[in-house]
């Protein structure tokens, strides 16, 4: 129901971040692809709070996770000195990527919309399986899960 | 089919731009977000070829162009000092926004898709209609035009 | 001496944060141009705090703080991951304009040391007075204070 | 001559570039950060144009350069859609490093004066020799000259 998608994600990660004059542009507002480097705040600290952060699974498992597809809805904007939450929660994890639910919020008012594919890849940016230790910390958290990524 | 919707889009504008350190990321290749920085780029470069700069469009008729909807899929990275090209042409022409088909290739290689919903707005970022002018301009260059945007 | 430059400033506004991907490049560590977003957001936490945000320097007073000068050496990179610490001191402060000591560490090592002039300006980013509100709480925390800035 | 000083440098390197609405913040203006982006990238024209890009400096000579030092007087701004100018030259040549003169201009006008403390590193970013191809290409080019940088 609209109700319903209006409001996941119910649980889920959140990150708190004020903007910045860095942040904003000639409109006022925070510029379009900086939601994006929220975002990406967002799911390191999501991760690092899993006991995954980027230089350890680099260093361990020798793979990074990048973005392959975002689709963003820009609703309302964002203004310099406002705080706003980045909720982050995992949609859907295969054997080698994962999709994420993101939304943007001040207070109760969501300004941005995201669906964030990531995957798993090697030192040589080629796909690799998502590290056991990873998707045995994510599974829990998926709304649904499948053995493909 | 397929082969067509990857070849999309057949014309349109072409800008050309270097990758420099600050686009770069610790991962080696292009931070995601600023694929949109030069999307945006490119769209102001093409508004400009048309006769409809930014300054000029708040200057005269008070409205600007604002990103609503972004869908970026994220097939294969650039790099620092790499070349590319982004591809630019309009979609479907409404009333007061438009769907863009924006590309960016290096060589014959197509590295970011993406599809673009601007919409125009006025100095309090209200919803406003493209001006004749504007609209007058575009028309020509959309695949499919309606009333209302 | 040396070692009192070294460890100045002694005292004043300490703003923690953490280097994202975003602030990194392809030579692995954080780009120079991100060390002055990091100071400016030091800054402005460093006037709220003092109870001067942004907003409401504009809102209430018409004026603005700019960087007129900046000098920054960078002495260590920061990387990946890192939480570093922006250490923001007043070393002199004139009517229209101030001198900030900003240092960035992590731990115990400094990484860049900056000088900041800030003016204030009005709408029009013409020179302005620094309000009289603000002064009266900078006043106490330089170290020192002329009466023309 | 405070009058030679302000046209410093009499010649050297120009590379003109475009201000869009990502280098621009709430003020209106451009970001105080983002100068430093532009400069960055008309030092590295400035090194392509002279035969030493980054990609091949790195790959061949396993060096590249580096900030060390970086001086900026903010004098005027500059604004969404105008076309600018960096002026780059060298003003002092070290065996390590070399000091470079920076000015970025609207036409006549001056807006930001830098000078840039460059030093040549390695690999795992410990300083370096200047390449002896690189030194040779820039001596030339240099106001004064020293053995050691």
């Amino acid at each position: 129901m609209a109700r319903d998608a209006q409001q996941k994600p119910k649980s889920g990660h959140v990150f708190a971040l004020r903007v910045y004059f860095e942040d904003t542009d000639a409109g006022g507002i925070v510029y379009y692809a900086n939601y994006l480097k929220y975002a990406e705040r967002a799911r390191t600290e999501w991760l690092r709070a899993l006991g995954a952060d980027h230089s350890g699974l680099m260093a361990q498992e020798g793979v990074m996770m990048t973005v392959k597809r975002c689709e963003a809805e820009f609703v309302a904007p964002a203004q310099l000195d406002d705080v706003i939450e980045v909720h982050t929660a995992i949609e859907e994890l295969g054997g080698a990527s994962m999709w994420l639910d993101q939304r943007i919020r001040r207070g109760l008012n969501e300004l941005v919309r995201m669906r964030v594919r990531l995957a798993c890849v090697n030192r040589e940016l080629k796909p690799a399986k998502l590290p056991e230790r990873l998707r045995a910390l994510l599974a829990p958290l998926a709304q649904t899960s499948k053995g493909v990524g």
